[in-house]
């Protein structure tokens, strides 16, 4: 029950959970951002928020759990072409953005068997990167989308396996020897942007108003996802028609609200424990 | 994220998820229907409409996980006294309906214990059926149920199995030795017709006018689970007053809809990552 | 199947799900009731109704998962000592409201690592629980509640591990050896009030009127948790001025309806696998 | 490397390990004796020297870790009619002997599925007994047997869970649980006597002159297993010829040296991290 | 204990291991012989002998764990690659011998990997080969090879798990799934070839007069691992010096006793759980 | 039965086993060595040797698994507290041998737990310090040791992980993320010293003349373990009798071989599969 009462005495996170920024996302300045996600192309629902921030004297790093080795029904490529392909794309993806390569992180496991993998030492490693990047802020998959209503999936595993890194990075006595021997200290992420929340579930819209074509730019480097080149792949370039092709497929899937492009999200801050309240 | 756009490219499905089957399932014909279960008598809630595939020229597949060994309350009844008895009744049942016994296929697991099996091995024997039997349409518990919502139970691992499994399938990089050494191709199940549904997410009926008596019938077979022979079973056959007292049980069970006797499920269309959307 | 017909013959029990007690909770007498918790602390959501249900000819037992050894933000504590704080505490909470001490249970397990215990384990441990103590009554977390949809934890862990347990329990050839070996009967628990619901699930609101302070009493007693013990612990006696403050912010925290201090819980009766229904 | 030389500090125990007991076996007295064995007829190899123990004014306890409920090749015994078989004729042995019924604990584990079990749970739950009953020896399966160097089966398992147990056991840190919850204490096991060891590793060879036809007798109790009954079992009690007949087996089964009937152990003494050098 | 004295009772098979066969492997007619191995040319042990008992009228069949699709250093093959090549090398190499090629069964695993997949499961799908073929004789890697005592590796793996499934497989009510609803029936294996054998632990060699250049031949066939293939593989056709070069390499290989040429193996009849002795 | 003969293609590492080191461990320069052991003094078997070759122009590296948090019987040192003492211990000793500080790496898993923490990803973590640091050697426990045979602990864990992780390391399709994403390449290590070796497989005697006197300052920095610190710990500093005396005890286990002091080790070089040959 400690979770509870325990906002008594924490003064430094807020009291109670607040589901929007105090302050607009627009203007952030000086936090640190991690994003977590299963596959080298989930920051797709939050790049031009990223980019913004990254922009904006924000720190952005992106932790991705899996290489996303089998994500392709062409049958010339093997897992490793494969793992090969979506770093390159991730990080020219992160490079149009302007995001510093080195704050691609990417944990290696096998793209669809991460809910096979031994859920403590995923969590345990996901409490290591929080507690060494110390974010401000973690965007992760939302835990209550209907990924965990209907199905289990990548997805429903980074968005739990981040909510389970976030109780437990706070609490020195877990994980202790990342505390011991390694040097680092406990961490409380205050405050939550959860993407491909379900429509019902967003409370915040960030404008990304003149990031959206580069938005378009960063995503177009998803050849082996997004283009002819997830079941037949030729390589990195596109004949113009069909980069112009695969742009306009992307420019039909941004978001708009009252004609300004956006990106939504669920936010909370609070205690992670209490994050679904 | 590649789940969402790479319907551009896989023309062969549909586009976006469907909620409504486009031809009515009382006109099917020529299709491959898999049943994915827990129990030997987990086909009950959609016999009347397997019966009526059945006899419409589609193919009729039956996969139960668990041999249904510890679900009696009669002291005399064994582990391997029930499995038999049950493999007995869920024949019959499938006799009572057309159904060939050969398509009855019995993944041998014990009753109860479903949720403390390797997952991985579970997925990985479901997705091999997948493969083999190349089915249109899935029947399967709906993993959106309450079984999710309000406890764990054979039935929610069975649900999330399935889903797990539909998934996996479409994948040549995953369980690749089915591939290479089985020579089974991945396979991409279209459409999903799921049952126990919340009566809120059911979206399609099934009329099974002319099959509601033989659904009864089929059902009557299941004697150590729906009648007094689920603490005392005495074999069977029933005297005929129990017999009858049963069936009438069981059409009491039966549901209708303005008068028609139907069968409600819970229709998708779409890659199975989406099935929730 | 067989969870929805078996009703037809367990008539011990309810026929169907029943959302309110038949008889109010005020009114029990002689009745067995068992809370299963994650922490020392978790029956502070259901203080006043034990104590009452205690008072009144009710067997009041406790069992808690784990010794709730991470849960400090004081660096001067370690696990053993945080333990030993813990099981003071819970003892004096007990003592306050008169439910006797070998009527408390601790199973031992390390706070905030209940996901990762084997989880056939944790449940055959229950499972002998309910055998031995054959409760009326189980109170647990709600699987239901937000926990489940938003993130995992030890609250969550503990509601579905309870659960599951109900449901094993009453199958005589599930942990069979309990019943061979150890001479245990199989059991089934009819009734479950579920704490620690989403508002909008609650359907019964115990009257506590008259033990209102005594739970605030033995609240107090949780000072490692609900007072500036949290992050600097200094025994279990505060000042008078400090347990003044700590008494207060803890009566903040009772809830009323019309006045009336209550406990709210989602009350169900019926088979343990339909607890959702 | 503690292991080798800490023993510099635990004066209480022998410095370095020792391969004959300081006291002869038939001169014990006043010891608490802990069999640990992973089937109910596991106690055979050490019957004579327990009953001439526990005659001697030494406290005999028995652990057994399954109920034996899969050893049968008998087709109409199931495993529950099996479990309490073997109850029964472990219970009527230990009678033979002497020794307590209420110092016969079987943790009712499912025979053969003992290598599947969760080791760490396992490992637990002897730990436990052991901090309980303190003994001041363990018999046990030698680790060192040939069961290590052939082949897995429950022997093997039982031999290193107890090896492991009594290691655990003497860290107060390590299932800390159960010295603040249960407020057991750690307990260091000085001396071992290792049955069903490798002939060439025996050390220890205990005279049970004046045992031995009680031993038969005790042994002859297990009628599943040593008679006929392996494979048609027809109730406890066998006609006088097929009694005779099988004592007359179990007699072959004696071993004598220079013509006193003995029982051969490796004995050790010492740390339980040094129990092999 | 049961297993030391059942054999009073199994006449069926021998009373007491036999280190020798009673009749020479060269005069084997109308056996059943298994070979379980980790890998797709872990048959080259015996495949002298698996030739000649196949010309001798005995039925062999070779069940192999994994595809043995990581077992390369040359950079551009990927795991389906090799599963491919390996499969069309075993393929080859077993019909150079004559044994058809559907007695050749691939379990799938992952080459590496078979530490870390569900030991139960896959003992499981060992039982199931067992109980289907009904081996006389099981060749297997010997589980008492320095693999045991100096590392662990899937030929460990190998050994370890067949030792296992040979021991299930005779307990009709071990993985009961498979008698109650496949139909297949409890099989116990007379006798063993254990295959990379220490040298002090062999006690059979087989004649293979006859059949060494027949070896060398099937042998041949392995280009992807005992040729130049191993790092830089060129298809399965080598060019006819390399082909005689690695031709001369598995010559060098052979073994031979005075002048004849042999395979070694330990030899054992038994129960399986006395494997050891 | 690749490993057999792809020696034949391997020409950088030894063709056969070679038991005994070409050049003497004494003048090895330029190599980079890495110890593998389970707790914060396991290097001591090895420490002479160790400052040595650091002396002599090799890098040493020191992988340790775990913090040794419970490897006291101090009852006032918690798991933290005992951490970060063994971690100053370690850091003093090291420097007491001119080794880097930066050069010892903890893993920071749990003291007498590594049994159970999940084997792939520890192997993982291993692989990776193997494929980062690419050693010339690699000092680990005796996986052939007395700790296999007898029983269970920690250092078996060791020994076995850090065998597995050798064998892994070299395979560029095992554990590809590392390769693919984290830009490593396999490493195969050609040459081991095994340490804690049983006496009668040592093969290799290290002449550690000069340095046993530094050797045993470095190991007299392990108060927490060697000294009566280990039931009752009072800092690191000890009284100079204490510290005398305890430096008397280290001495006295210092070996001597014809009056030369000595370090033993089984030496092995060649491929990792076939250390135990």
């Amino acid at each position: 029950m400690k979770n509870i009462l325990m906002a008594f005495f924490l003064v430094a996170i807020p009291l109670f959970s607040i589901a929007q920024p105090e302050q607009p996302v627009e203007q952030w300045k000086g936090k640190t951002i991690l994003l977590i996600g299963a596959h080298p192309d989930d920051d797709s629902y939050s790049m031009g928020t990223l980019g913004m921030l990254n922009a904006n004297d924000n720190e952005v790093y992106i932790v991705i759990l899996t290489t996303g080795n089998v994500g392709t029904q062409d049958p010339k490529l093997g897992m490793m072409d494969l793992a090969l392909i979506r770093k390159q794309e991730e990080q020219a993806a992160l490079a149009t953005m302007g995001i510093p390569l080195d704050h691609y992180i990417n944990l290696g496991y096998d793209d669809g068997m991460l809910e096979y993998e031994d859920q403590k030492e995923v969590v345990s490693r996901l409490v290591r990167m929080i507690r060494k990047i110390k974010p401000d802020v973690l965007f992760s998959f939302d835990p209550g989308k209907g990924s965990q209503r209907w199905h289990k999936a990548d997805h429903r595993a980074s968005s739990y396996l981040s909510a389970d890194a976030a109780r437990a990075a706070m609490w020195p006595l877990m994980f202790q020897g990342q505390i011991t021997v390694e040097g680092l200290e406990a961490h409380t992420i205050p405050e939550y942007m959860l993407y491909d929340s379900a429509e019902k579930d967003k409370n915040t819209w960030v404008d990304i108003t003149g990031w959206e074509e580069r938005k378009v730019d960063a995503l177009s480097k998803y050849v082996s996802q997004f283009s002819a080149g997830w079941s037949d792949y030729k390589g990195p370039e596109l004949s113009p028609e069909d980069e112009e092709e695969m742009k306009n497929n992307l420019r039909r899937w941004l978001k708009y609200k009252d004609g300004v492009p956006i990106e939504g999200f669920r936010h909370y801050a609070g205690l992670p424990d209490n994050i679904g309240r």
